[in-house]
Protein backbone atom coordinates (compact mmCIF):
# COMPACT_ATOMS: atom_id res chain seq x y z
CA UNK A 1 0.00 0.00 0.00
CA UNK A 2 1.03 3.65 -0.94
CA UNK A 3 0.95 6.31 1.66
CA UNK A 4 -1.71 7.93 -0.23
CA UNK A 5 -3.73 4.40 -0.10
CA UNK A 6 -3.35 4.12 3.76
CA UNK A 7 -4.86 7.64 4.21
CA UNK A 8 -7.99 7.07 1.67
CA UNK A 9 -8.67 3.25 4.00
CA UNK A 10 -8.30 5.78 7.26
CA UNK A 11 -10.64 7.99 6.23
CA UNK A 12 -13.27 5.54 4.85
CA UNK A 13 -12.63 3.68 8.28
CA UNK A 14 -13.07 6.61 10.64
CA UNK A 15 -16.28 8.01 8.38
CA UNK A 16 -17.67 4.29 8.43
CA UNK A 17 -17.08 4.39 12.81
CA UNK A 18 -18.78 7.13 13.08
CA UNK A 19 -21.99 6.31 11.53
CA UNK A 20 -22.02 2.83 12.80
CA UNK A 21 -21.93 4.54 16.51
CA UNK A 22 -24.84 6.63 15.51
CA UNK A 23 -26.79 3.61 14.36
CA UNK A 24 -25.76 1.57 17.11
CA UNK A 25 -27.16 4.31 19.40
CA UNK A 26 -30.73 4.36 17.38
CA UNK A 27 -30.98 0.81 17.50
CA UNK A 28 -30.15 0.74 20.99
CA UNK A 29 -32.54 3.44 22.17
CA UNK A 30 -35.14 1.37 20.23
CA UNK A 31 -34.77 -1.83 22.11
CA UNK A 32 -33.70 -3.47 18.81
CA UNK A 33 -30.99 -5.95 18.50
CA UNK A 34 -28.81 -6.09 15.89
CA UNK A 35 -26.98 -9.23 15.03
CA UNK A 36 -23.90 -8.91 11.93
CA UNK A 37 -23.43 -12.51 10.56
CA UNK A 38 -20.15 -12.35 8.97
CA UNK A 39 -18.67 -15.50 6.83
CA UNK A 40 -17.04 -17.01 3.80
CA UNK A 41 -19.84 -17.62 0.86
CA UNK A 42 -21.05 -21.03 1.66
CA UNK A 43 -20.80 -21.11 5.17
CA UNK A 44 -24.94 -21.13 6.10
CA UNK A 45 -25.98 -17.47 6.76
CA UNK A 46 -29.21 -17.40 4.88
CA UNK A 47 -29.89 -20.82 5.75
CA UNK A 48 -29.00 -20.13 9.87
CA UNK A 49 -31.47 -16.66 9.03
CA UNK A 50 -34.17 -19.30 7.90
CA UNK A 51 -33.94 -21.68 10.97
CA UNK A 52 -33.56 -18.71 13.24
CA UNK A 53 -36.63 -17.26 11.52
CA UNK A 54 -38.75 -20.22 12.50
CA UNK A 55 -37.68 -19.87 15.50
CA UNK A 56 -37.62 -16.20 16.86
CA UNK A 57 -40.27 -14.47 14.26
CA UNK A 58 -43.19 -15.68 17.56
CA UNK A 59 -43.42 -14.03 19.50
CA UNK A 60 -40.50 -11.35 18.13
CA UNK A 61 -40.72 -9.08 15.31
CA UNK A 62 -37.59 -9.57 13.43
CA UNK A 63 -36.33 -8.23 9.90
CA UNK A 64 -32.98 -9.31 8.00
CA UNK A 65 -30.86 -6.63 5.92
CA UNK A 66 -29.20 -8.91 2.85
CA UNK A 67 -25.67 -8.12 1.65
CA UNK A 68 -24.76 -9.31 -1.75
CA UNK A 69 -22.71 -8.50 -4.44
CA UNK A 70 -25.23 -9.11 -6.84
CA UNK A 71 -28.97 -11.04 -6.89
CA UNK A 72 -31.98 -10.90 -5.06
CA UNK A 73 -31.50 -14.41 -3.94
CA UNK A 74 -31.39 -14.15 -0.17
CA UNK A 75 -33.68 -11.98 0.69
CA UNK A 76 -35.82 -13.78 -1.39
CA UNK A 77 -35.23 -16.46 0.83
CA UNK A 78 -36.29 -14.93 3.96
CA UNK A 79 -39.33 -13.10 2.55
CA UNK A 80 -40.73 -16.52 1.51
CA UNK A 81 -40.26 -17.31 5.63
CA UNK A 82 -42.36 -14.48 5.91
CA UNK A 83 -40.39 -11.78 7.55
CA UNK A 84 -39.17 -9.11 6.09
CA UNK A 85 -36.07 -8.60 3.88
CA UNK A 86 -34.05 -5.67 2.19
CA UNK A 87 -31.65 -6.95 0.03
CA UNK A 88 -28.38 -4.74 -0.52
CA UNK A 89 -26.15 -5.22 -3.90
CA UNK A 90 -22.90 -3.35 -3.45
CA UNK A 91 -22.33 -4.31 -6.99
CA UNK A 92 -18.86 -5.08 -6.66
CA UNK A 93 -17.85 -3.86 -3.18
CA UNK A 94 -16.55 -7.29 -1.22
CA UNK A 95 -18.26 -5.88 2.18
CA UNK A 96 -21.05 -3.64 3.98
CA UNK A 97 -20.47 -0.33 5.19
CA UNK A 98 -22.32 1.71 7.59
CA UNK A 99 -23.74 3.88 5.24
CA UNK A 100 -25.41 1.48 3.32
CA UNK A 101 -27.08 0.17 6.45
CA UNK A 102 -27.85 3.61 7.66
CA UNK A 103 -29.99 4.12 3.93
CA UNK A 104 -32.03 1.13 4.42
CA UNK A 105 -32.66 1.95 7.71
CA UNK A 106 -35.34 4.43 7.70
CA UNK A 107 -37.26 1.56 5.84
CA UNK A 108 -37.56 -0.95 8.71
CA UNK A 109 -39.76 -0.70 11.19
CA UNK A 110 -39.33 0.86 14.08
CA UNK A 111 -40.83 -1.86 16.43
CA UNK A 112 -39.00 -4.64 15.69
CA UNK A 113 -36.83 -6.50 18.20
CA UNK A 114 -34.35 -8.22 16.20
CA UNK A 115 -32.23 -7.05 13.09
CA UNK A 116 -30.14 -9.54 11.52
CA UNK A 117 -27.42 -8.12 8.72
CA UNK A 118 -26.10 -11.01 6.77
CA UNK A 119 -22.58 -9.49 5.35
CA UNK A 120 -21.32 -10.45 1.88
CA UNK A 121 -19.63 -13.78 1.70
CA UNK A 122 -16.16 -12.77 2.89
CA UNK A 123 -14.02 -14.01 5.59
CA UNK A 124 -11.43 -11.09 5.57
CA UNK A 125 -13.22 -7.94 4.58
CA UNK A 126 -16.25 -7.01 6.23
CA UNK A 127 -14.60 -7.80 9.55
CA UNK A 128 -12.98 -4.56 9.12
CA UNK A 129 -16.34 -2.41 8.78
CA UNK A 130 -18.74 -1.85 12.03
CA UNK A 131 -22.17 -1.69 10.92
CA UNK A 132 -23.40 -0.48 14.49
CA UNK A 133 -24.21 -4.28 15.33
CA UNK A 134 -25.10 -4.84 19.03
CA UNK A 135 -23.26 -8.41 18.11
CA UNK A 136 -20.62 -9.81 15.77
CA UNK A 137 -20.83 -13.50 15.07
CA UNK A 138 -18.51 -15.59 12.48
CA UNK A 139 -19.75 -18.52 11.10
CA UNK A 140 -17.28 -21.05 10.69
CA UNK A 141 -18.88 -24.30 8.31
CA UNK A 142 -17.16 -27.36 8.72
CA UNK A 143 -16.02 -27.74 5.29
CA UNK A 144 -13.71 -25.10 5.81
CA UNK A 145 -11.46 -26.78 7.96
CA UNK A 146 -10.56 -26.53 11.71
CA UNK A 147 -7.38 -24.00 10.75
CA UNK A 148 -9.20 -20.97 9.77
CA UNK A 149 -9.39 -18.70 12.77
CA UNK A 150 -5.59 -18.25 12.69
CA UNK A 151 -5.34 -18.07 8.62
CA UNK A 152 -8.18 -15.31 9.01
CA UNK A 153 -7.85 -13.50 12.37
CA UNK A 154 -9.38 -10.32 12.22
CA UNK A 155 -12.66 -12.01 12.06
CA UNK A 156 -12.39 -14.30 14.83
CA UNK A 157 -10.56 -11.81 17.13
CA UNK A 158 -13.44 -8.81 16.51
CA UNK A 159 -16.35 -11.35 16.71
CA UNK A 160 -18.94 -11.56 20.11
CA UNK A 161 -20.15 -15.20 18.50
CA UNK A 162 -18.35 -18.03 16.63
CA UNK A 163 -21.28 -20.70 15.36
CA UNK A 164 -19.75 -23.97 14.03
CA UNK A 165 -22.33 -24.59 11.22
CA UNK A 166 -23.14 -27.76 9.39
CA UNK A 167 -21.87 -30.11 12.20
CA UNK A 168 -23.83 -33.00 10.19
CA UNK A 169 -20.96 -33.03 8.04
CA UNK A 170 -18.11 -33.27 10.13
CA UNK A 171 -18.17 -37.19 10.17
CA UNK A 172 -17.39 -37.23 6.76
CA UNK A 173 -14.50 -34.26 6.83
CA UNK A 174 -11.08 -33.61 8.11
CA UNK A 175 -12.41 -31.21 10.78
CA UNK A 176 -12.18 -31.16 14.27
CA UNK A 177 -14.98 -28.72 15.87
CA UNK A 178 -12.66 -28.43 19.27
CA UNK A 179 -9.57 -27.87 17.61
CA UNK A 180 -11.35 -24.73 15.41
CA UNK A 181 -13.35 -23.59 19.05
CA UNK A 182 -9.69 -23.75 21.33
CA UNK A 183 -8.10 -21.76 18.14
CA UNK A 184 -10.35 -19.44 18.16
CA UNK A 185 -10.94 -19.12 21.96
CA UNK A 186 -7.12 -18.78 22.43
CA UNK A 187 -7.33 -15.57 19.89
CA UNK A 188 -10.06 -14.56 21.57
CA UNK A 189 -11.52 -15.99 25.23
CA UNK A 190 -14.59 -13.69 25.24
CA UNK A 191 -15.93 -15.64 21.97
CA UNK A 192 -19.37 -17.76 22.86
CA UNK A 193 -19.53 -21.02 20.83
CA UNK A 194 -22.27 -22.92 19.63
CA UNK A 195 -22.44 -25.89 17.09
CA UNK A 196 -25.22 -25.95 14.66
CA UNK A 197 -27.27 -27.97 11.71
CA UNK A 198 -29.22 -25.34 10.11
CA UNK A 199 -30.17 -27.87 7.97
CA UNK A 200 -30.85 -30.48 10.55
CA UNK A 201 -32.15 -28.10 13.32
CA UNK A 202 -29.25 -29.84 15.59
CA UNK A 203 -28.35 -26.71 18.06
CA UNK A 204 -30.31 -24.14 16.69
CA UNK A 205 -33.40 -23.32 19.39
CA UNK A 206 -29.92 -23.32 21.91
CA UNK A 207 -28.79 -20.68 19.37
CA UNK A 208 -32.08 -18.71 19.44
CA UNK A 209 -32.73 -18.89 22.94
CA UNK A 210 -29.20 -17.74 23.58
CA UNK A 211 -30.11 -14.41 21.57
CA UNK A 212 -33.64 -14.28 22.80
CA UNK A 213 -31.74 -13.87 26.84
CA UNK A 214 -29.19 -11.95 25.03
CA UNK A 215 -32.13 -9.16 24.13
CA UNK A 216 -33.62 -9.45 27.52
CA UNK A 217 -30.62 -8.49 29.39
CA UNK A 218 -29.94 -6.12 27.18
CA UNK A 219 -33.37 -4.14 27.66
CA UNK A 220 -32.91 -4.94 31.46
CA UNK A 221 -29.33 -3.30 31.53
CA UNK A 222 -30.65 -0.34 29.86
CA UNK A 223 -33.82 0.35 32.11
CA UNK B 1 -16.97 5.23 -2.88
CA UNK B 2 -15.85 8.52 -2.70
CA UNK B 3 -13.90 10.28 -6.30
CA UNK B 4 -10.48 10.31 -4.23
CA UNK B 5 -11.25 6.04 -3.47
CA UNK B 6 -11.83 5.37 -7.27
CA UNK B 7 -8.98 7.00 -8.60
CA UNK B 8 -6.74 5.73 -5.69
CA UNK B 9 -8.45 1.85 -6.70
CA UNK B 10 -7.61 2.79 -10.55
CA UNK B 11 -4.05 3.80 -10.05
CA UNK B 12 -3.96 0.45 -7.98
CA UNK B 13 -5.34 -1.94 -10.80
CA UNK B 14 -3.04 0.13 -13.12
CA UNK B 15 -0.13 -0.32 -11.68
CA UNK B 16 -1.00 -4.31 -11.11
CA UNK B 17 -1.91 -4.71 -14.86
CA UNK B 18 1.56 -3.25 -15.77
CA UNK B 19 3.17 -5.80 -13.36
CA UNK B 20 1.33 -8.46 -14.18
CA UNK B 21 2.23 -8.04 -18.03
CA UNK B 22 6.16 -8.11 -16.99
CA UNK B 23 5.51 -11.36 -15.17
CA UNK B 24 2.91 -13.14 -17.87
CA UNK B 25 6.37 -12.17 -20.42
CA UNK B 26 8.62 -13.77 -18.07
CA UNK B 27 6.80 -16.84 -17.34
CA UNK B 28 5.99 -17.51 -20.78
CA UNK B 29 10.07 -17.18 -22.24
CA UNK B 30 11.04 -19.27 -19.61
CA UNK B 31 8.22 -22.06 -21.01
CA UNK B 32 6.20 -21.90 -17.12
CA UNK B 33 2.84 -22.29 -17.06
CA UNK B 34 1.79 -20.23 -14.16
CA UNK B 35 -2.17 -21.25 -12.63
CA UNK B 36 -3.77 -18.72 -10.15
CA UNK B 37 -6.13 -20.83 -8.12
CA UNK B 38 -8.91 -18.39 -6.55
CA UNK B 39 -12.00 -19.18 -4.50
CA UNK B 40 -13.21 -18.85 -0.80
CA UNK B 41 -11.69 -19.79 2.45
CA UNK B 42 -11.71 -24.05 2.68
CA UNK B 43 -13.09 -24.54 -0.93
CA UNK B 44 -10.11 -27.20 -1.23
CA UNK B 45 -7.29 -25.12 -2.58
CA UNK B 46 -4.34 -26.26 -0.66
CA UNK B 47 -5.89 -30.19 -0.83
CA UNK B 48 -6.08 -29.62 -4.69
CA UNK B 49 -2.72 -28.48 -4.55
CA UNK B 50 -1.49 -31.58 -2.50
CA UNK B 51 -3.33 -34.08 -5.09
CA UNK B 52 -1.77 -32.04 -8.23
CA UNK B 53 1.79 -32.73 -6.64
CA UNK B 54 1.52 -36.29 -6.47
CA UNK B 55 -0.06 -36.28 -9.78
CA UNK B 56 2.90 -33.60 -11.56
CA UNK B 57 6.05 -33.33 -9.45
CA UNK B 58 6.67 -36.82 -11.52
CA UNK B 59 7.71 -35.95 -14.56
CA UNK B 60 7.15 -32.29 -13.90
CA UNK B 61 8.99 -29.25 -11.79
CA UNK B 62 6.36 -27.43 -10.11
CA UNK B 63 6.83 -24.60 -7.44
CA UNK B 64 4.21 -23.02 -5.49
CA UNK B 65 3.54 -19.43 -4.18
CA UNK B 66 0.90 -19.83 -1.45
CA UNK B 67 -1.20 -15.96 -0.53
CA UNK B 68 -2.48 -15.92 3.43
CA UNK B 69 -3.03 -12.93 5.59
CA UNK B 70 -1.65 -15.41 8.42
CA UNK B 71 0.55 -18.07 8.53
CA UNK B 72 3.01 -20.58 7.13
CA UNK B 73 0.41 -23.53 6.98
CA UNK B 74 -0.23 -23.99 3.38
CA UNK B 75 3.16 -23.69 2.37
CA UNK B 76 4.18 -26.38 4.98
CA UNK B 77 1.76 -28.41 3.95
CA UNK B 78 3.05 -28.49 0.12
CA UNK B 79 6.59 -28.83 0.99
CA UNK B 80 5.50 -31.93 2.92
CA UNK B 81 4.88 -33.37 -0.31
CA UNK B 82 8.36 -32.65 -1.59
CA UNK B 83 7.39 -29.07 -3.45
CA UNK B 84 9.23 -26.20 -2.61
CA UNK B 85 7.02 -23.50 -1.84
CA UNK B 86 6.79 -19.65 -0.81
CA UNK B 87 4.40 -18.49 1.79
CA UNK B 88 3.22 -14.62 1.38
CA UNK B 89 1.58 -13.60 4.03
CA UNK B 90 -0.66 -9.99 3.66
CA UNK B 91 -0.99 -9.54 6.95
CA UNK B 92 -4.44 -8.14 6.13
CA UNK B 93 -4.65 -7.56 3.20
CA UNK B 94 -7.30 -9.36 1.50
CA UNK B 95 -5.65 -10.40 -2.47
CA UNK B 96 -2.41 -11.04 -3.86
CA UNK B 97 -1.03 -8.41 -6.13
CA UNK B 98 1.21 -8.96 -8.73
CA UNK B 99 4.00 -7.14 -7.11
CA UNK B 100 4.13 -9.59 -4.15
CA UNK B 101 4.13 -12.27 -6.94
CA UNK B 102 7.20 -10.34 -8.23
CA UNK B 103 9.22 -9.73 -5.35
CA UNK B 104 9.06 -13.42 -4.70
CA UNK B 105 9.60 -14.61 -8.36
CA UNK B 106 13.83 -14.24 -8.21
CA UNK B 107 14.04 -16.95 -6.00
CA UNK B 108 12.20 -18.94 -7.92
CA UNK B 109 14.20 -21.86 -9.65
CA UNK B 110 14.08 -20.90 -14.06
CA UNK B 111 13.55 -24.59 -14.62
CA UNK B 112 10.31 -25.26 -13.32
CA UNK B 113 7.41 -26.50 -15.43
CA UNK B 114 4.20 -25.02 -13.11
CA UNK B 115 4.07 -22.44 -11.14
CA UNK B 116 0.68 -22.84 -9.22
CA UNK B 117 -0.11 -19.84 -6.91
CA UNK B 118 -2.85 -20.20 -4.52
CA UNK B 119 -4.67 -16.81 -3.34
CA UNK B 120 -5.64 -15.64 -0.35
CA UNK B 121 -8.80 -17.16 0.75
CA UNK B 122 -11.64 -14.96 -0.72
CA UNK B 123 -14.38 -15.08 -3.87
CA UNK B 124 -14.25 -11.35 -3.97
CA UNK B 125 -11.47 -9.43 -4.48
CA UNK B 126 -8.26 -11.68 -5.60
CA UNK B 127 -11.24 -11.47 -9.16
CA UNK B 128 -10.11 -7.54 -9.63
CA UNK B 129 -5.88 -8.41 -9.94
CA UNK B 130 -4.29 -10.32 -12.94
CA UNK B 131 -1.06 -11.37 -10.81
CA UNK B 132 0.69 -12.48 -14.66
CA UNK B 133 -0.97 -16.35 -14.78
CA UNK B 134 -1.32 -17.84 -17.99
CA UNK B 135 -4.74 -20.15 -16.34
CA UNK B 136 -6.93 -18.47 -13.66
CA UNK B 137 -9.00 -21.35 -12.29
CA UNK B 138 -11.94 -20.87 -9.94
CA UNK B 139 -12.85 -23.16 -7.21
CA UNK B 140 -16.41 -24.00 -5.95
CA UNK B 141 -16.76 -26.71 -3.58
CA UNK B 142 -20.32 -28.17 -3.02
CA UNK B 143 -20.87 -27.59 0.23
CA UNK B 144 -20.84 -23.92 -0.56
CA UNK B 145 -23.89 -24.05 -2.91
CA UNK B 146 -24.83 -23.94 -6.58
CA UNK B 147 -26.07 -20.20 -6.38
CA UNK B 148 -22.49 -18.96 -5.98
CA UNK B 149 -21.42 -17.72 -9.78
CA UNK B 150 -24.45 -15.18 -9.93
CA UNK B 151 -23.97 -13.93 -6.55
CA UNK B 152 -19.90 -13.77 -6.73
CA UNK B 153 -19.67 -12.84 -10.41
CA UNK B 154 -16.47 -11.31 -10.81
CA UNK B 155 -14.22 -14.89 -10.14
CA UNK B 156 -16.23 -16.81 -12.74
CA UNK B 157 -16.68 -14.35 -15.34
CA UNK B 158 -12.68 -13.72 -15.13
CA UNK B 159 -11.43 -17.40 -14.39
CA UNK B 160 -10.38 -20.38 -17.78
CA UNK B 161 -11.47 -22.99 -15.36
CA UNK B 162 -14.03 -24.03 -13.16
CA UNK B 163 -12.96 -26.81 -10.48
CA UNK B 164 -16.21 -27.95 -8.72
CA UNK B 165 -14.35 -29.71 -5.58
CA UNK B 166 -15.66 -31.84 -2.90
CA UNK B 167 -17.37 -33.41 -5.03
CA UNK B 168 -17.69 -36.66 -2.30
CA UNK B 169 -20.10 -34.94 -0.17
CA UNK B 170 -22.57 -33.94 -2.99
CA UNK B 171 -24.65 -37.25 -1.79
CA UNK B 172 -25.43 -35.20 1.73
CA UNK B 173 -25.54 -31.50 0.46
CA UNK B 174 -28.66 -29.64 -1.35
CA UNK B 175 -25.84 -29.10 -3.99
CA UNK B 176 -26.36 -29.78 -7.75
CA UNK B 177 -23.48 -30.09 -9.67
CA UNK B 178 -24.99 -29.47 -13.02
CA UNK B 179 -26.95 -26.13 -11.60
CA UNK B 180 -23.66 -24.94 -10.74
CA UNK B 181 -21.69 -25.42 -14.22
CA UNK B 182 -24.77 -24.16 -15.95
CA UNK B 183 -24.72 -21.29 -14.44
CA UNK B 184 -20.96 -20.21 -14.69
CA UNK B 185 -21.36 -21.28 -18.36
CA UNK B 186 -24.10 -19.15 -18.91
CA UNK B 187 -21.78 -15.81 -17.95
CA UNK B 188 -18.73 -17.76 -19.43
CA UNK B 189 -18.91 -20.18 -22.33
CA UNK B 190 -15.79 -20.49 -21.98
CA UNK B 191 -14.97 -21.82 -19.09
CA UNK B 192 -13.64 -25.59 -18.95
CA UNK B 193 -15.18 -27.35 -15.62
CA UNK B 194 -14.20 -30.07 -13.41
CA UNK B 195 -15.20 -31.70 -10.97
CA UNK B 196 -12.94 -33.37 -8.26
CA UNK B 197 -12.73 -34.71 -5.08
CA UNK B 198 -9.18 -33.79 -4.32
CA UNK B 199 -9.41 -36.12 -0.99
CA UNK B 200 -10.49 -39.32 -2.12
CA UNK B 201 -9.04 -38.64 -5.68
CA UNK B 202 -11.85 -38.42 -7.62
CA UNK B 203 -11.61 -36.95 -10.89
CA UNK B 204 -7.73 -35.43 -10.05
CA UNK B 205 -5.92 -37.41 -12.94
CA UNK B 206 -8.08 -35.94 -15.74
CA UNK B 207 -7.40 -32.17 -13.97
CA UNK B 208 -3.35 -32.95 -14.26
CA UNK B 209 -3.66 -34.40 -17.76
CA UNK B 210 -5.46 -31.12 -19.01
CA UNK B 211 -2.87 -29.23 -16.79
CA UNK B 212 -0.18 -31.09 -18.71
CA UNK B 213 -1.42 -30.50 -22.08
CA UNK B 214 -2.01 -27.14 -21.97
CA UNK B 215 1.35 -26.66 -20.95
CA UNK B 216 2.18 -28.68 -24.15
CA UNK B 217 0.23 -26.91 -26.13
CA UNK B 218 1.36 -23.19 -25.26
CA UNK B 219 4.89 -24.43 -25.45
CA UNK B 220 4.17 -25.62 -29.12
CA UNK B 221 2.13 -22.53 -29.61
CA UNK B 222 5.65 -20.65 -29.10
CA UNK B 223 7.89 -23.10 -30.93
Amino acid sequence: MTKKDVIVLKDLLGTNKQIAAKIRQELRSRGILCVNLLSSPGSGKTTLLEGLADRLKSPYRIAVIEGDIETERDAERIRAKGVPAWQITTGGACHLEAKMVGKVLPGVPGDIDFLFIENVGNLVCPAGFDLGEGLRCVLLSAPEGDDKPKKYPQAFLTADVLILTKSDLVPFLPFDPDKAAAEALSMNPRLRVFRVSALKGEGMDELAVFFADFLAKERAGRA
